[in-house]
């Protein structure tokens, strides 16, 4: 099955599961933030990988769904948290709804996502709870040291590792742990997997970071420098105060308080042309991916399907865009 | 083993569990809430249950831990809702920390009533939470109805009832439920003890209501009238509001408006007086204390045993305040 596939079968299912359950008055913020609709790639991973191993497509439909719930209950309580008023173009919960009703129906949510879990086969359902709260609290961990970040001054980057790893990282490496996990993969696979996961999360969200301003404007299809024009600290911006001089620092400092956004772009630009600073993140990306690659390459598949994985990794790592 | 021997021994184990796992930056919220205190009512009866079912102590103690956390977790959760400052005197999470790590923290508490959950023996795992996430989601669906009441002019008492059952009713018949059945107590002994405890649990609310106003004032320890001064559209101002006649409406809603709490306290209580609410509200408490207690009659334990569990929920169906 290849991974367009697995997406398929994981939104039908969705599409099901949301007209059968996610009707009532508790339950309308969850049925739209569904609604927003999303790439749905972790649960199609999943899936994919499950079938890969030879698993059962009935058994991981819903710990793929579980998988999607959890992200987004993450989204609606992020974006409270974030005082973000748009997502996917359209009225967040608390926008649309109000603050209690998304905190309520995130909490709602993350029950949902147990109640669905609780559905696996009895041998299976105690090591799913295990890898998948491992993960859950490792992203609650992550996002309140995001926000711990927002309140410091500098930040070092193996923090900032630290923190994207979290965040991102862990529910994607949980994604492909559990897919492997539910077809009776062997430990140091569903372990390999969870790192390879992790890892290529870690190296995502650093070309996230690299492509805000070095991405091909035309493809981007959004502001150029949003991260710069936001101040958030990302890598970029973290290699740059890390090797800026006395007076190149004193710049970055005044540059948060830069109100022409434009002008604030490509004074950061400027600087960070000078200090090299994409260099710095290409390469730190790169061995992230290499970590990655090295996990994927100690898991026990044939190795067609393993270059299949790595090719789906590669593709997601080099996006222009 | 009296309740309060099995109060006693969730207390010891909640001190250690504390120590070992809620240290660190993101759970110190979390420890706090502990540490506020608290009856601990809920964990004491699933342990007591479980001992009068002959269970085992360490099978039960995880499972009494995970009820506290979600009772706590809702706690954090509905005091961001209703924007209380304090709670049992201390200053509430959100208003210790700020409202973004109090909602995070609380989600992490739900997720770490289920990875305490997943420590079940695994042929116990899947009904318990199916038991518990049954409780849990209804527990929201309260939360959400009490928050629509707010913005209703007039609740009838069935959707009241409904509201109280949803939000403190359904968490105690679990309680209950949950000692029963990691007891291996049959499934109509586990249904009859939910049942028994949802309604003991309307009950208490209902008497909650009453003692507000007709509670004994030395003993109730707050300000009578609490509820009247908030605007809280209890038992007794339902009642009041559907036995009205056009004047005495008229000056219920005008009771709304009035400034001096000691003054709108004697308004509500003359006006309550004559029209009787409180004779309908203790009506209504008994004939759910019945309904109580006809489930309890139908478990299969000994008389004994019975009688005591009738005795614990009489004790508390018949505080003064």
């Amino acid at each position: 099955m290849p991974i367009e596939k697995a997406n398929k079968a994981f939104i039908n299912y969705l599409d099901s599961y949301r007209k059968e359950n996610l009707s009532g008055h508790l339950l309308a913020p969850v049925d739209y933030i569904f609604s927003l609709g999303g790439k749905r790639l972790r649960p199609a991973i999943s899936i994919w990988i499950n079938q890969l191993y030879d698993g059962n497509l009935n058994t991981v439909l819903p710990a793929a769904l579980a998988i999607e719930m959890f992200h987004n209950f993450s989204l609606v309580h992020d974006d409270i948290m974030d005082e973000a008023p748009l997502r996917r173009g359209k009225a967040t919960v608390h926008h649309k709804w109000n603050t209690n009703t998304a905190i309520l129906s995130g909490d709602a949510m993350l029950v949902l996502v147990y109640e669905i879990l609780s559905d696996l086969e009895e041998n299976k359902l105690k090591p799913a709870l295990k890898l998948f709260n491992f993960a859950a609290l490792n992203v609650c961990e992550g996002q309140q040291l995001d926000m711990d970040f927002e309140n410091q001054d500098s930040i070092n980057l193996d923090d900032y590792i630290t923190m994207i790893g979290l965040k991102t990282g862990d529910l994607l490496g949980a994604s492909f742990a559990i897919g492997a996990l539910l077809a009776n993969a062997s430990k140091e696979d569903i372990d390999h997997l969870y790192s390879f996961g992790k890892n290529t999360g870690i190296a995502f969200q650093l070309q996230d970071d690299i492509l805000d301003l070095y991405g091909d404007q035309g493809k981007v299809g959004k502001q150029v420098g949003g991260d710069i024009i936001a101040n958030k600290k990302t890598c970029l911006w973290i290699h740059a105060f890390e090797k800026a001089n006395k007076d190149q620092k004193a710049k970055l400092k005044k540059m948060i308080f830069e109100a022409d956004p434009e002008k604030k772009v490509s004074l950061a630009k400027e600087l960070f042309d000078v200090l090299k600073v994409k260099e710095d993140a290409d390469a730190i990306k790169s061995q992230y991916q290499k970590e990655a690659f090295e996990h994927l390459e100690k898991i026990d598949l044939d190795p067609t399907k393993k270059n299949m994985i790595k090719a789906f990794a590669l593709n997601l790592l080099t996006r222009e865009f």
